[in-house]
């Protein structure tokens, strides 16, 4: 029931990425434009009646080719000609996708919550929630689940990536910083605890004027996956201590 | 901001099919055994409190290629073991992927309410719940809010996939019936309003025992869609009027 097959691949990348290093020897550092395909309104509303209205947007001209999409929340438009008039940059979070997580709550990690607080301080400020199709930190949801069946034997999230001949983090926010351009967005406050996100950004021509930290969502299930994040990649990310 | 070009397609597939009678001339009826890749156990909680207990499962050799999971709700191998000794079919839901609906919590469809219900009721009597990646009843993520724009501007939910070039349902169940029976669920009780699922299932081999309906999930932004079910597909939804 649980075999794992560590040579298999779940997508069409020759070789693992990993960090801004990667990205600006594998693809070059200014994308090319895309522009927005369709955008439509929708009402949203989640299951603890927290309601709020996005403009969702689909692009043509994304590098990778995978469905991405930038959500406008709250005043976002308002946001970004305050941003263009010299004002403060609008509040962005890229959020790469964890079916697990996003659909279904899954307490081994912390991106259910991470989404949910994300839309809601967006919404407050103005601003833009990224969704990224790159699940899995870019492995795919198959090769995440087998990642996970390793955890379960005593791997770390990273290791268990790796021993599945992953790179330990594949995303890459190239198309990102396409959509970001693409609405105008070309200076941003960042929420994320990730520094690499940052990072990759400033190297894809999007202007980061701040990081703004998530909260701290752990549980009994993550606990051991936040730290890994803190431990090994730097995430900012104030864990209780672990006696 | 929002063009449309009807003859794009987002993914490979040749020739838009509805219903079981294009399942029938599409594939066969038959489709090869899958088995079990991965399995591992997640604890699940939904921004609403509720948490239940999924043991999410992968495989190996579905037909289409597609990252599907199968999860076992409350004590899914009981009433699996339940029903091989002549008892009572487990409940299953065969979703399929509503990013907007699931992740989002939009209003413009019922997905996420009905998912919600889905995962509660199911892990209460024990069965499966089937994460289908066939997102906008097949025609993708990208085509289907290039449907809602043309549904801003008066078509409905059918019609405007049928104007993308896309069958008005491109949903095949072969992957749904190979996990089911890949699990040893070769006969089920079959939680949904939707009749075409359970005749498509019959079809490929997973005998449906009885239909049970979800509840009705009616906003403001979704009663539109709601009642083309009903009237177009025979969905049994009990709508309240609309005057």
């Amino acid at each position: 029931m649980t075999a794992i097959c560590p040579s298999r691949r779940d997508d069409a990348r020759a070789t693992p990425v990993t960090g801004p290093a990667a990205a600006s020897s594998d693809r070059p550092l200014d994308p090319p434009a895309a522009e927005v395909r369709t955008a439509v309104t929708v009402p949203l509303r989640f299951p603890d009646g927290y309601a709020a209205t996005g403009r969702v947007m689909t692009f043509d001209g994304l590098v990778d080719g995978r469905e991405h999409l930038a959500i406008g929340l709250g005043d976002w438009e308002g946001a970004l000609a305050r941003a263009a008039a010299g004002g403060e940059a609008p509040l962005v979070r890229p959020h790469s996708e964890c079916l697990t997580g996003d659909v279904l709550g899954s307490e081994r990690c912390d991106c259910g919550p991470q989404l949910r607080e994300a839309v809601e301080r967006i919404a407050e400020t103005g601003g833009l929630l990224l969704y990224l199709r790159q699940e899995g930190r870019g492995i795919g949801l198959y090769a995440k689940l087998d990642a996970y069946a390793l955890q379960d034997a005593g791997l770390d999230t990273y290791e268990a990536n790796v021993a599945l001949g992953h790179g330990e983090d594949e995303r890459d926010y190239a198309p990102a910083s396409q959509m970001l351009r693409a609405v105008g967005a070309d200076r941003i406050r960042l929420l994320s605890n990730n520094p690499d996100k940052g990072a990759q950004l400033e190297l894809l021509g999007v202007a980061v004027d701040e990081r703004v930290p998530t909260g701290v969502h752990v549980t009994d299930a993550n606990a051991r996956y936040l730290a890994a994040k803190v431990e090994h990649t730097d995430h900012t990310i104030a864990l209780p201590d672990r006696a």
